[in-house]
């Protein structure tokens, strides 16, 4: 099956607009037999189409006419390899966008010898003959699901290349490192030093960098394209709930004002100025003997551990001494160093002209910079702006040409690259012998070309094309 | 608001594929603006696009940029008036079917001057640039929303303009016989007669005859559209909703043992090789003092009023005197000159051998060659081929080329044609004076020229494309 998508001997049509009825539909087909069926079946003004005279990126207009049923009028382009998406032979039906259409197209391109598309096999088509690389073959799928600006942007700027280009500059001075250190390899009898082992260290240390630098934008990549993680953590009654809802501008979480209502973590997305954030509203930090609740809180402290940003949500009526520690135990469970914490003083519509001065007080208790303090009704729907534009800065978001890393494969690859720079780091601080260098320059080089596909397997390019959609 | 699609004067953008996340969207732009607008978003190889240069159904591949911002790499193809689908300069771009680029290229065009397509504007756009008349038009709304091979074959006909040309010869001909009389209006003080009486007279009952048979045809239209209608009738615990159950092939009805289980009527359709079944499983028929179940059971006679096909029920293991006076009743209500009627006995499975004795006696009892009767057991799925090879016999299905009427409105105004053309006949039978006649003569004409919009209001236009959907 996943060897068709290789050979590529097969001429493949799908349905490439989404599902349902509209005004008009896009079926696509592509392979050696395209221009062969689709001339069979399309007529213009009663007349067969004439192939001979047909213009490659030309719109034709006429009938679909399988033996004496006309099945609809249509609008046909054609695109003649290698200029095509595919890189094949390759035709484009516009129909009316009737389901029943739709189909009965599909029936008859499969009657005149065409097979349905397997997912993604269009785009795994491309790849095959070159048209982009791996990396810009995924992009294509990360397009097509982006909800938001900025993982739009981050799938655009993956799908112009930029991403590649750095991988093809990385693996090309691992590649000149390589070359230099077997070329020593060869005449190591003699003992002979070609590369400055300086000069080495350097090249690597730079090489290395730029790695952890990609691996480590994965973090912000990966939160972008499936929503910043914000965890809303607190003890129970706070108002975490509440805040959720504000927040949403809905009733998503059930409000009681019995401690341990929420047992279940709720995630919801928000949409704030083109970036996407995933809520996660926690079950109440407290004792509890309920075996439920206690899975729930169990979940809680997993989440704190998974957010980018924490919103610590505190109690503003209650004593200072117990909001206090309440806020330290927060601060406690936080990774300061990785994620960004939020102190929300809520219920503050009840403290009059208190709320200002506890916000100070604690501010000065907690003496730390890099913790955000604001006070907020929840209920009110006070404060939530400030808490909005809080959420906006604390997000460190970098310079629209960045390479962001979005992709867990293209990770774990970068990982793996980085590991095998840091042996090589290694084995040249301690003089460890050339081949053996060699042999992890040769895996990490192994490892990034393995995120542009140029080295790759079957297996591989199957799981990656496999999640596609049919059509693509 | 409706103005603005004869006027035309704006540049129109929507989405034209169907909702949703796909492959591929197309955005469809029609209007003065198009090119101007598309070519300031439109770029090839990071250079602005060379409208100058640009050919007509060709299709380009490039990127929309808007300002510094890369939306999507796009397909454009440039439709030249009067060569496009609305008769003015259209572009379809297809994009990455990511929801967010849809949307977000909306937002560009308007933003560069387009405005959201009303329904339906892009055909109606074609309509006043005379591409089709009104029939056609409403056609590509029937294809869209065709669901079966029947009713695709009707709406295609149409498409194709069949019924359009019926309508101008029989335009003509009234023409000609207006002409004719309104000439001898002119020298009537001459007591002139131009019109061959005989003549005129039979030319009348000539077209009469065609405009009621288009009229006539609206029954199977209608039914073949949006499916034949088909009631299951009889008395309670005749297992009614067993059949319908069986038929679909799943749990639709809620069947019991309880006499008087099913009160609201239940519709499903069913494609049966082809054409659209509209199964109406009604209430059973008795004497009930329950006030719902009254309800259902007068609606069960409106039913049985509006079906084609009527099941009659019977329960094979009730007495014959019952059975066959139950039978008769079902007859009673049927209108055998313009419905089928089938009679079911059903419960078979228990009869043995006396299931076929059952049969013949009751076919010589009713005595009724058009009534067909069948035995067969819902519950365990006996004799239901039989009964579907009945359902398509039993629909006097048109030859694939006569011209079916499926358009309330067409209908109603070949309703109002053929009045006026009887009109017409009394008054030339009653030697009515001519410049009476001539009026119900013009009167038969502006009906039949409503239906291809050759005589029209805004307010019309409007009612008909406002069924239509975004983007067509």
């Amino acid at each position: 099956m996943l060897n068709s998508g290789l050979l590529g001997n097969d001429t493949i049509c799908a349905i490439a607009t989404p599902h349902g009825m509209g005004a008009i539909a896009t079926i696509r087909i592509s392979g050696p037999q395209t221009f062969t069926v689709v001339s069979s079946l399309f007529q213009q003004h009663g007349h067969p189409f004439d192939a001979t005279k047909m213009v490659s990126h030309k719109a034709y207009h006429g009938f679909i006419v399988d033996g004496k049923t006309m099945l609809d009028e249509v609008l046909v382009t054609f695109f003649r390899a290698p200029h095509s998406f595919t890189g094949e032979d390759s035709v484009e039906i516009s129909v009316h966008g009737s389901v029943y259409i739709q189909q009965k197209l599909l029936q008859v391109l499969i009657a005149h010898g065409c097979r349905m598309a397997e997912a993604g096999e269009f785009t795994r088509r491309a790849f095959v003959n070159r048209k982009f690389d791996l990396a810009q073959a995924e992009a294509i799928a990360d397009l097509i699901s982006s909800e938001s600006e900025a993982a739009h942007r981050v799938a655009i700027n993956q799908l112009k290349g930029g991403f590649s280009k750095e991988l093809q500059v990385l693996r090309s001075k691992l590649l000149e490192m390589t070359s230099l250190m077997e070329l020593e390899l060869d005449f190591s009898e003699e003992d002979v030093e070609f590369a400055d082992r300086g000069q080495l260290m350097a090249l690597l240390h730079e090489t290395l960098s730029h790695v952890n630098q990609l691996k480590d934008s994965f973090r912000l990549g990966n939160a972008i394209k499936n929503g910043i993680p914000v965890a809303i953590v607190g003890q129970t009654n706070t108002g975490k709930s509440t805040l959720l809802n504000a927040l949403l501008g809905e009733e998503r979480a059930i409000v009681s004002d019995i401690a341990g209502t929420t047992r279940d973590t709720i995630e919801e997305t928000l949409n704030i100025e083109g970036l996407l954030y995933r809520f996660i509203d926690t079950a109440g930090l407290r004792e509890t003997d309920e075996t439920i609740e206690k899975i729930g809180i169990e979940r809680s402290y997993r989440k704190i551990h998974e957010a980018s940003i924490i919103i610590g949500m505190l109690d503003g009526t209650t004593a200072y001494e117990s909001m206090l520690s309440s806020a330290k135990e927060i601060v406690s469970r936080a990774d300061l160093a990785h994620q960004q914490l939020l102190l929300c003083i809520n219920k503050v519509d009840v403290l009059d002209d208190h709320g200002e001065a506890l916000l100070n007080q604690l501010r000065q208790d907690m003496d730390n910079d890099g913790i955000g303090i604001i006070c907020l009704s929840a209920k009110h729907r006070l404060g939530l702006n400030e808490l909005l534009d809080a959420l906006r800065t604390s997000q460190p978001l970098s310079h629209p040409d960045v390479t962001l890393v979005t992709n867990v494969r293209h990770y774990e690859a970068l990982v793996c690259a980085s590991e095998s720079l840091n042996h090589v780091q290694e084995g040249l601080e301690l003089n460890i012998p050339t081949d053996l260098i060699s042999q992890d320059l040769r895996e990490a080089l192994y490892y990034l070309g393995s995120i542009t596909g140029e080295i790759t397997t079957d297996e591989v390019l199957g799981t990656i094309f496999s999640r596609f959609c049919i059509g693509k």
